[in-house]
């Protein structure tokens, strides 16, 4: 038997890895990825884009790269975040392997084992898995349809032992699907401002959003820049290119930026230059603009089938809210309520989907009556054809 | 000031780091560099072999893949690793995010603060670093031109602690060149026979091999597989493909397997499946074995260029030896010498090099007498010039 670290030996296969497995046979139809649809990738665009690059640039896509990533890159993804009103100037951007080598990074910079770390409840299964991974002890802050509790968090401010960062995802939000309101971001800043509490915005998904009216809701706290508070935006290229590509990124203040660029060094040297030439070429192109445009009508129109079977065969006494845009729906079924039971039914009727423990950062043997659904990788015909599956699972199991 | 965890802040920034800026540097003849030469990489029959994949294999590029790697890869690469005798079967195959991915993990895996791991001196930078991130305390012991002090590694398993593991690089050693003798091998698995130390065996260079009748001194201890020590076989993309796909893999016991892979589920979901792709592509058409064999011959001819160089310029009382295969020529000068100063005279005069106190895991201020040239990324031309300007320094410091 090998000796293992004390922070690896209590690690277990996660349930969703099996989910996943379930999820990937054809015969069931999975509303339980995160992954975009493989009918949306810019396949020959990006084919086309790189044949015409110059044989030196594509020698470079073969080379190691510096650990921040490929200075054009970084000058192109520079300008796509300062058009969102981003502070580049002011902070540090570093390309990362995905996101969540983001959240790794910033783990690692910040968490001793049973260090306190915030995070909501529910929250991104890889950040839970990222910190976990660092031993930190997690607390959940509960969420309401317009953003993180603010009681709640003055509560912890106030009574507990400081955490070392605070981690949301506030632009739909994975899983719960909501967008903070404006009045939330503000409310959130003021009550951080002065407590040296770094702040990690995740903004995975904002770009996808329905609604030009929601502009506003989507300006990233970052982009205020708020003095007294450091905020690690990160974001990615996942759904905005494709997730294979492996390509993130940390707009951080510039003393947390240059650890997690000594711990990157160590943890995979460079992300791949291959995938970064790729994405530099789809952002100078300008076609990122319209792919982005272009995905963002045809996950709505996913949204609004979802939406439609869902008023159709849910029973009312399901809580759910319809997406302002990202990928998930997150259904509240009456307290008492098994999900897990309604699974295992819906899987045997051949439809899957993510439960809603598998998102709290301590999850509770009692409460078990929530479940996340994804539209994003399914046509309307799919969506209905396998909502009244899961419809019928809940009705068996809730009455 | 953002409170930092305990395992970096005592991070710094690598001398190595400033070293690559100046290598980039056109004026600059750079023998610092580990990276293939930029004109050896197989960019068109890439292109080729990419642009004739199905539209589906293309889509599965972009989309997420298993956190072990795409099935398809793990198929070939196991294949073409069990054709160099490896026990694929009988383990279990994880590709990485380049092979300082692996090193990582594998770290996490092991290391709690201060646990003690043995590594060569010198040892490779990377490795160093990724033990250092998770704060091993690191033993150095010392290689000959055969391999590893056997009697160093049996003193040290008599009278100190158990180490976490043994960390080696016998094929084409960072940064010594050496090759691994067969008797050296065995008695290194004599050693080891029965006193629960894994060994890493780094195999990141054994295909570039200059010299037929050295296949069997190449064969992977790994190979043999002994019972009664574990060995996680690690290997990469980079030099027999390109570093920018970010590649590598392990080859390891199950249980050792299982914990990499929950490790690596946090920090980075999975390796790039666009790059995943590719190299599969490579390896199923069989050219990755008609590439091996000419990046080979090119960098046969230029170590014969070095060779030839040295040969010519350095004075007698530099010590050093004919590389076997690999990318590296060590150079150990007289006792007192002081690299850092000739480092500076040749950086003065065009050509630059690391000097061997970078490799030391536990840096001695007292020795500093060893240097590390790369003929990789050179042309026997560049050679020719970059030398003579390497050995002036020498004869200028050491008289």
């Amino acid at each position: 038997m090998p000796r293992f670290s004390k922070s690896v030996s209590s690690l277990r296969s996660s349930e969703i890895r099996d989910l996943m497995t379930l999820a990937s046979r054809p015969d069931i139809i999975s509303f339980a990825g995160g992954m975009p649809g493989n009918d949306l990738f810019p396949v020959r665009e990006i084919e086309e884009l790189f044949s015409q690059l110059s044989e030196k640039t594509k020698q470079s896509a073969f080379q190691y790269g510096p650990t921040p990533g490929l200075p054009t890159l970084l000058e192109s993804l520079g300008d796509f975040l300062e058009k969102k009103g981003l502070p580049v100037k002011e902070n540090r951007l570093l390309i990362t392997t995905g996101s969540q080598q983001a959240l790794n990074l910033l783990a690692k910079a910040f968490i001793d084992p049973g260090d306190p770390v915030l995070v909501e409840n529910p929250c991104f299964i890889g950040a839970l898995s990222a910190f976990r991974a660092h031993e930190a002890a997690l607390k959940g802050l509960p969420v309401d349809r317009e953003g993180i509790s603010i009681a709640a968090l003055q509560e912890e401010i106030a009574h507990s032992v400081k955490p070392k960062f605070l981690y949301i995802t506030p632009y739909f939000h994975n899983p719960a699907g909501l967008l903070y309101t404006q009045d939330r971001k503000e409310a959130l800043v003021a009550a951080l401002q002065g407590e040296e509490i770094p702040l990690i915005e995740d903004d995975a998904y904002g770009d996808l959003y329905f609604f030009e009216e929601d502009r506003l809701r989507l300006q990233p706290m970052k982009s205020i820049n708020p003095g007294g508070i450091d905020i690690c935006y990160t974001g990615s290229f996942s759904k905005i290119l494709g997730p294979g590509l492996r390509l993130g990124w940390m707009l951080a203040p510039e003393e947390i930026y240059n650890k997690c660029e000594l711990i990157k060094q160590s943890a995979d040297a460079c992300s791949p230059s291959f995938t970064q030439v790729i994405a530099d070429t789809f952002i100078r192109s300008g076609q990122i603009d319209s792919y982005i445009a272009s995905v963002r009508q045809e996950y709505k129109r996913r949204a609004a089938a979802m939406v439609a079977a869902l008023r159709e065969h849910l029973p009312d006494y399901v809580e759910w809210n319809e997406p302002r845009g990202g990928f998930y729906i997150w259904l509240t079924l009456p307290e008492g309520c098994d999900a897990s039971r309604i699974l295992q039914i819906a899987i045997e009727g051949g439809a899957v989907f993510v439960i809603g423990r598998t998102f709290d950062p301590t999850p509770s043997v009692v409460r078990n009556n929530t479940l996340r659904l994804s539209y994003c990788n399914n046509t309307p015909d799919q969506i209905a054809e396998g909502i009244p599956i899961v419809a019928r699972a809940i009705r068996q199991i809730c009455g």
